[in-house]
């Protein structure tokens, strides 16, 4: 089995490190050929020096399946466009970023139309992934899963945590959704351990009590594991700003909840809590403090 | 009619004032003597020189009445106790202020043992109640609830705004439920007004647009007129500080709420964004970029 | 001052009332002929037997005005595509309907290309309009605006409660909020009112405190007056489903508050509110119960 | 060692199994007998037939520690008071229930100055925990803490899980924080699986999905392990009602946050989607109905 991967990052270098440990042939290319050249000379990996030279190197294979992890939106579109004049029909183009479904069902029809196989495949597992095995959900036709089977369970945990989940869009979709549930765990234990945090009359030990979780008690998670993991290192936290990123994902999914008519608060809570997190303006605050004063006098704190 | 009012304060002292310029008399005390003299020289207040004396003056009514106007907590639990001894059977105590109904059902029962007449009355309106007049909802007996009504009718508008609610506890109730839709009814302007703010694209004026919204609109309210004239004057707000207040009535609606086991989510959202206002230390964002960080390589934004 | 209005509906039927009581012409079209001839007879509305007809009843005008009334949508777009071979340069079309602001912008590019003027206008003031004005608020060029002022003038109370707030979209996008606003107003008030229902040992009249409330208090508002009166006729409701329907516009604040990375809770709890009381199948409630059963043995309850 | 247990219900009776598998003598009473007997004659349980019998059962111990593990509240406050009689100075109550830490820390507090230690609990593991082992959060003195240690290991899985935390009052407090971020994960799951179900489009398996986010994912977790389990069996959820109940702890943590003043959106949102299940009412929902109704002409969906 050979395939090519495009965008050897964080997520795509160790992805094909990992096929390369279970014996899947991998063509690597990059803009940093620095990634290229150390992946190849440390684990094997057939160096590109091109998208068309990867291409190129699939030569002989029955179907040439090409990879691409890439940031979502416009350097995936037009990677994907780039694709379609080296690749022939039957060809597969497999999407394994973080794309927004709808984008991944308009490629898809697109590609159709072209002649080309394509699979929008959901990745989780993070910088653990190359260890432990990654979590891959993906969407296609049956054709084309079944084609790249081999490929998901070289990436996977014991040929587990891989699936074909349904037409093209859905590999996506289902990531997002797994990416919204993560937000709301993620606010469940940040809010529970800053209450534990403020109860300073009992001076309690986060790092006890998260490791102390991970054995029976009814939360225990991954995500609570490198959280204890962490706090065992540093608790104060003191040198880490109270800003925190979020993703296409984390929105899409308040949206999708909009567009089905579904009520989904804590994952929309969860969301809006980053985006205070990111506000340094802070001017519906002031608004409120302005309507206090207006209304009842109360004074207002001024910078 | 004659009654004693002790707190002159923000609202206590304009209260005196409406009440005097409606034909009713008032004893007034506060510990601010200044408040006291100022008051009974402008409005003819009759000025005591302390509770004792304000309560002496009221001798020869039918029943003394008196109104508290005080901080919620233990200043008006202690005042309540210090009058006890000073009053007779079937005198009055009104608590005006922002007490906890649960206190004041507590209060209630225990004056009723001494044979003294509770009256726990909600008092809205801000600083605006002296000129527009004052809204109130107090709880009660029948028979003490008919005694203040020529009070109320002197302390609102075209005697309209003040209504018996209920027994003992319920005024104060009333009163903590409507601060808990202000709450909200505050957020909802505050969210919308930011996301006008935010359209950078379309340049808007706000103050314009609370300007017209106060004609017709299905949001018109005092608080809109309020918000629409402060904002005439700086939209800016540059010098205020991304900090709100908040008081006991918002906090109580909520566990109410969850007491009740009711859904209340606006009036709870609503509350914990001047929460987050008021958090300078941002634990939980930290803890939420301390987990990204663990599982995904996600860089952390350090201070 | 001549213009035509197509859609007379529940809106635009009131709408072309207040226009001819305030001495505009307006030539009327819909679909429902009932609808045209009651106002022509009534008064004195000039009929028109189909759009085409409308526009033609407008040529002597220096500018054509079109004021299309109609269900936000296909309905609104293809009128508007409809209309553009029956124009000529210079002319407007209006759209006072509850279109999605980025529609709004996409047609009125198009139409600029067309050589028509395109003004978007958020209308609020419901079935109360006729009556008591409409507030609007809309977005076009100065000139368009200037236009159509007497219009506006005309439909608003005492030339107040509109304004030209920007560019084509701002008008469309300033109601999107405004019925936010709305939704957290609303659904500030309804859980505050069912927090006093539920309040049982207190035996409140719902109907006594929100009309005690319109005068004085803080929360006194438009949406307080017409519950107060909806309630003093009724206030077990226990004919009412419990079920809210919502619209797009609601909707689109959310979308809009995700797309700016604006923390808006209110706004979306309000609108999840809703959702919920449209959801009858309840499956992540049934979840929920089946985690907790397989966690704890905690009983289901069963159908 | 040696102790007794009051209570042997779902969580009580597999405790003492498992202390009697792991080398530790329990004396049991309930006021079930045929749990009483069940576990003697099954797992060498020594039977009490009453709760002075179970005491007199521990004499000859260093320090006699009883084990309560009954409903929080009145029942298990009572039951403390009625053991206070048959200790001694220096035994030991442990409080393994979920109750209020607020009442904990009152309850250890009385029970220091009648000179018997306390131990107040928290313990999970549910159903799971006979065979997991159980986690345990305790709070007391050092010497307390000391002296229970060998039961604690042996109701842990290798030795880990347990801890004491703090003083009286922080078990119960970290085991009640454990139950809000429990609610807030299983919330959740059951949003972001309730918009799996959702997208009828792709006809999602969701018993494929949950199985699959088991290995790798970064939302795997016990929870989860639970869940993909049961969904296994059933994803229709049929004959499950859509309600959910809840207990003390998810209330008592939101509670705590408004306590703290600290924003816990996530767990007050998932404690409130429950309230919502539970109201078979909907008053809310009506007053939405007629507001729009009110302001909008819009039509009231009746029963």
């Amino acid at each position: 089995m050979k395939l090519a991967i495009i965008g050897l990052g964080k997520m795509g270098g160790n992805m094909a490190r990992r096929l390369l440990k279970n014996g899947i042939e991998v063509v690597g290319f990059d803009f940093n050929q620095d990634a290229v050249n150390q992946i190849s000379q440390t684990n094997g990996m057939i160096p590109a020096s091109s998208v068309a030279d990867a291409v190129s190197k699939l030569s002989g294979e029955p179907k040439k399946i090409v990879w691409i992890m890439l940031p979502s939106g416009e350097i995936t579109e037009n990677q994907i466009k780039d694709l379609v004049p080296l690749l022939d029909k039957g060809d597969i183009i497999i999407d394994g970023g973080n794309s927004n479904y709808k984008h991944s069902q308009r490629r898809g029809a697109w590609l159709a139309e072209q002649g080309i196989d394509f699979i929008d495949c959901g990745t989780s597992g993070g910088v653990w992934g190359l260890e432990n095995g990654y979590c891959l959900m993906y969407g296609g036709t049956k054709e084309a899963a079944d084609t790249i089977e081999p490929i998901a369970k070289a990436l996977t945990h014991e040929d587990r945590g891989w699936a074909h989940v349904g037409p093209i869009g859905s590999g996506h979709f289902t990531k997002m959704i797994h990416n919204g549930i993560e937000y709301g765990m993620m606010q469940a234990f940040a809010e529970g351990l800053d209450l534990l945090k403020g109860k300073e009359e009992f001076n309690l030990d986060l790092a006890q009590i998260t490791e102390l979780w991970r054995h029976g008690s009814v939360v225990r998670s991954w995500l609570l594991d490198l959280t204890a993991e962490a706090l065992a290192h540093d608790q104060e936290l003191s040198s880490i700003a109270p800003y925190v990123a979020d993703s296409g994902e984390g929105r899409w999914t308040v949206v999708e909840a909009v567009d089905q008519g579904v009520a989904a608060p804590v994952l929309t809570v969860a969301l809006q809590a980053r985006f205070r997190s990111q506000d340094s303006k802070g001017y519906s605050y002031k608004l409120l403090s302005l309507m206090r004063n207006a209304f009842g006098g109360h004074a207002v704190k001024t910078k």
